[in-house]
């Protein structure tokens, strides 16, 4: 599967590239900062997700390739906007000075803030059907407040934790973690044709896949080294979020991870070979150890 | 002008009522924060623009409402970023505490967040048409990094003034200011169905228009005060920032604001009757002392 994900990352690179050198028109330094977070290693999961959805509906990646960008886009926004002082203050990401280390706060503000905005320029130029509308529109829905945002908006005001059970922490990784790879892979299925009952189960199957993910970051939070994962770790510990691990042990949230993963799994089992390489991208990520 | 000003924000903030009460689905405090920023006043400039613009294509305001609304969030998620600590560290707007001073920066800047996204799921909820892709795609367009963004960042790396000469800082002005009013008169028209020709007038009237109102803003932030503007004053020269009164002084300062209003007025006299509206809000903003 590492092979595969190679190959995916290399089609999206190859995407990415070719926007920051001929369509990102933005003046410098804040450019710069655009280029730095969005290169320099990711597994680019969520483009992944977004052409595997492409091949679920029977087409192939160049088709989504701009959906793929978009999505990223959004993603690496997060990263920069979470990471700052006033939020996380996050200063290693993917082994590198996170953004605001390296070009101040004012600049990563503004080149986040240009990300957002760009992934819906992308998606403006791309739309030319009833289709394309609609999976542009799953990207705003999921990226916005009552996917990724909403769950940011839960993570730094219940810190406390009181009243903060399993079901909230589960809702809030829902959110948060599953809301992006939701749009990822339902913007690729739904702008390539798939259908009502098709889009329920790669829903409910990226929502799963992604808490299950998130579980297992907490668990790597706890066990693994900056070496390997590239970013700050111990940090939740540190400003005392909680996390799956923090409130249930660690033997829970790996049998929680597991659980997750084959919800995950039975949501679209039924597909056989269309639905093997998120199977097994899905198994693969919840055994990761980076 | 004042009462239409009036009329036409009356239309809007029933808009942004509904919106706030049955549309945003956001976890507080963050939902509070962008009701804050959101209501309380403006004189809703850009709104006012997209109605003004789907009346010059003979349509009427109740076609564009979410045009309106989107470019109206759009400018509040910018004043938001705007006021926080690392970009002009401004405490006072529209008469209140700025949004970071009232709810913190964590929340003020996932408001912010929460706004530009919204303002793109709202576009993707209400395009039904080419014509309203290409109107939201030019929302998307100058609020970016070609646009608004584009003239946030010249804004903060050029505060040295190192060869930084009036046709740079025009530039920035016409990025920064004029680009969001291109988006709010240009989504209108286009979005209700004017030619080309009618596209590029109004383009270059909303761009001069944008920089006579920035350089008024100039003006009035070193000859109004707090109580009468609702924002701090001096802030400007507080932080050393270039404006066109800092580079040329006051007398020309008020030259060229008459001399783009009349070039903007220019642009547009030739609809007669049609144009009526826009040329009296033009002449309005630029002898305003508020």
């Amino acid at each position: 599967m590492k092979e595969i994900i190679g190959v995916y990352a290399g089609i999206f690179n190859a995407t990415l590239d070719e926007y920051l050198m001929h369509r990102l028109d933005c003046p410098s330094p804040v450019k710069d900062a655009v280029a730095y977070a969005m290169t320099g290693g990711g597994k680019r999961l969520r483009p992944m997700l977004c052409y595997l959805g492409a091949e679920f509906a029977g087409k192939s990646c160049e088709e989504v390739s701009d959906f793929a960008l978009a999505v990223e886009l959004i993603h690496g926004y997060s990263l920069i906007h979470d990471d700052l002082p006033c939020m996380d203050n996050d200063t290693l990401r993917r082994g590198k000075p996170t953004t605001h280390v390296k070009f101040g706060e004012a600049v990563a503000l503004l080149a986040g803030d240009a990300m957002l905005n760009s992934a819906f320029e992308v998606l403006f130029e791309t739309v030319n059907s009833s289709k394309d509308v609609l999976a542009a529109s799953y990207i705003a829905k999921y990226a916005g407040t009552t996917g990724m945002i909403g769950g940011q908006c839960m993570d730094i005001t219940d810190n406390n934790g009181e009243g903060y059970d399993e079901t909230a922490l589960l809702s809030m990784y829902s959110k948060k973690t599953s809301g992006l790879l939701i749009a990822a892979l339902l913007s690729g299925a739904v702008s390539c044709g798939c259908n009502k009952e098709e889009e329920v189960d790669l829903i409910n199957f990226a929502d799963y896949l992604g808490v299950a993910y998130q579980i297992t970051d907490d668990i790597l939070d706890c066990t693994s080294t900056e070496e390997v994962l590239g970013k700050n770790v111990g940090s939740d510990e540190k400003s005392d979020k909680k996390t799956y691990v923090a409130m249930f042990g660690m033997d829970n949230a790996v049998k929680k991870a597991k659980d997750y993963t084959q919800r995950a799994v039975a949501c679209i089992a039924k597909y056989g070979e269309r639905a093997e390489k998120l199977i097994g991208l899905c198994h693969y990520l919840v055994g990761r150890n980076y």
